[in-house]
């Protein structure tokens, strides 16, 4: 079973300048994976030729595949056509289905014509036609000795498009790659390394051609899998069965798998149960509100928050008792579970969450330092409250305690209501 | 004046299986090319030590600075100090301070601090530490024959924190590049090609040595001059010069420069008036509430919000009329005056922001179609309304909301309160 490797390479000044976030190469390593096609290097360079021939020699002798995006436009800064004549060593000749196509394209749009667009449709003459439906730069297909050359254009949905139509099919008639696999289980609430320490012997004992791989994030962890083999049915099984192997270590920990974001399944879980939930927040500002209501369909079971910043909004709208304030201050068990009971009660939410703390850079104590944030979470039976300590960064700060109090959520709608 | 040149590996399965978006090659060539450093190439390998390997050797024979990101955790599947132990043919050894540091950050968690952890002050003995403030796996700083080699955990806040605070400080000593100087101009609430055409004369006559680009964000637009030169004075003077001739063209969507971000110029702008503000958020979910608390001191100026995404909470904690909603709808002129008004008393704040719309994917009708949102302002003088027609994109529609209804206050404090 030989290994089929490609290497994406992105062509441009905006995307080595830092002034475009490059998608695409995300985009093709996601589908040659499916593929199973092994994506081993992505590479990105500038509007320079003698640079991109560099890498044409050096790719070519590393990998299968060599997929190239971007500079095929029709202004003098787009060197990928002019280098692929050079390093295949070939002029240009006129296609004319895409001289066609573009002619229409122009046409339809009630727009003249210039050279430059005509010259779109010139390709160099080792190479055919990907076709491009969307827009007027065609792919381009090339062949050296086993090693194929694509070319496409730098835009997304043209880029993809081609890709989906021609590239990805003729790619997997051309090398009839071994099937890869992958899962992806969603943690949160357990660090990376406590994780790793919880699975390290089933991990030990994973089959050669399952892989694992630990993807972090403020308060959560990624585990993914990776199976390759010949038979996709296997593979499943083989990914099925190490899953319930994992879930029975660190079960608790886990609440997704896949894309599943935790907001979405606090959405799920609300869903199934039929309840709805409210917040109170403090130093997080409104961002646990603002997370939960990012999800499509979120007014099912979202009725509303209460962000009390001010000690005013907090007694006069969320009714927490100015004694409370006073004796414990705004930072402490008593007043969050105030602000979680009441504000159940006011927005009548069968559940709540509430979040007060001292996110920082200032107003932090000796006795209350910056991270030290006090979470609650209420329903009908019971409201409870944990002290977190955390980091001296804002934004970190409120990321956390808001990946934390969903958690919280979780973890007791998981007991069932 | 010879040029310095970087090169940019990224090393992770996760990026090159496609399955989170590098977003820190983009900082960091952002960042150098700030210093006057340029990029040439970026690459991105997975967790292959052979691979890494090879890379280091081409990338050292044409870059001068090699900067490395990820890689650098406390698993298995993190190679990059081994790999430089092998490239710079070291050991490990352990880092005092680093251990410290790391200890420090487990005991004030309360968290047992593994082996693995331990690890994480375990430097190759020819590197030196940047030191990482906000995580437990220090950067580090390599040379050999007049390259740098720089390695830097891959979670991003950790990463910019330790270029921030040592790597591009040391990297401008040691190399001395030539003067760059950037100055950014912010605008807000004027579309990228409706700026460039109100400005195009005066882009046409910038000198030969100072370059513009344009940085476009949802609802706003960077304009970034780049000014290349011996003497840091001069260049100073010619983009004052050049700023004050853009700021006669456009200077109403001009809300800054620099790093300033709209809620903070909001915030200046409030303390500078010594006004208070409240959000009432429907379709926005609290967004707006959560982006003005991201500034650091926002409780000088913010007082609370209420989200109300049920019209029972519209009623009763907004004081939104039953036949308002009934007439109107929730999505309506009236209502979102309603909201405006009343959260402004209700939390007896100087001014208030209140929105409401259809955010998507679903809700939308003939009438009212995904994408129609309704914001007010509403201060002790007026209240008044205005409606957007935005996109079928649920992110993108609470994103550019929450811009819009920030510049919509912006607009009105500028006239003087």
């Amino acid at each position: 079973m030989k290994e089929v490797i490609a290497e994406i390479v992105t062509i441009g000044d905006e995307i080595l300048f830092g002034q475009i976030t490059d998608t695409n190469s995300q985009w093709l390593a996601e589908q040659l994976g499916l593929l199973g096609i092994k994506v081993k290097r992505k590479v990105s360079v500038g509007d320079e030729q003698s640079e991109l021939l560099q890498i044409f020699k050096e790719s070519e002798g590393r990998a299968d595949i060599i997929i190239l995006t971007g500079g095929l436009g029709p202004t003098s800064d787009d060197i990928t056509k002019p280098a692929l004549c050079l390093h295949f060593n070939c002029g240009l000749k006129m296609d004319e289905q895409v001289l066609e196509h573009v002619t229409e394209f122009f046409e339809k749009r009630n727009r003249p014509m210039l050279e430059v667009n005509r010259q779109q449709a010139a390709i160099p003459e080792k190479s055919r036609v990907l076709f491009n439906e969307m827009g007027t730069a065609p792919g381009l297909w090339l062949e050296k000795m086993g090693k194929v050359f694509i070319a496409l254009p730098g835009v997304p949905y043209e880029m993809k498009e081609i890709m989906r139509s021609s590239g990805l099919p003729e790619l997997k008639k051309y090398f009839n790659p071994p099937v890869i696999l992958h899962k992806v289980i969603r943690t949160v609430g357990l660090g990376e390394s406590f994780l790793a320490e919880n699975i390290k012997d089933w991990e030990s004992e994973l089959p050669e051609h399952i892989k694992l791989a630990y993807l972090p994030s403020p308060g959560m962890v990624k585990l993914r899998l990776t199976a390759k083999g010949d038979t996709e049915a296997v593979l499943l099984k083989e990914l099925n069965y190490q899953t319930e192997k994992v879930n029975k270590l660190i079960g608790k920990y886990i609440f997704g798998e896949g894309g599943l974001e935790l907001e979405q399944a606090i959405g799920n879980l609300l869903i199934e149960k039929k309840l709805t939930i409210s917040t109170a927040e403090s130093c997080t500002g409104g961002n646990i509100s603002s997370i939960l209501t990012s999800v499509p369909g979120s007014s099912t079971y979202f009725k509303g928050s209460i962000v009390a910043y001010d000690n005013n909004v907090k007694i006069r709208q969320l009714k927490v008792k100015p004694s409370t304030l006073n004796e414990f201050g705004a930072v402490s068990e008593q007043t969050v579970l105030e602000m979680a009971k009441n504000v159940r009660e006011i927005l009548e939410t069968d559940i709540a969450i509430a979040v007060s703390g001292v996110a920082g850079p200032g107003g932090g104590t000796e006795e209350k330092p910056v991270g030290t944030i006090w979470i609650a979470y209420s329903d009908q039976n019971q409201t409870i409250a944990k002290k977190l300590n955390l980091t001296k960064d804002r934004k970190l700060n409120i990321k956390l305690t808001t990946v934390i109090a969903l958690n919280f959520v979780r973890e007791n709608l998981g007991q069932g209501l």
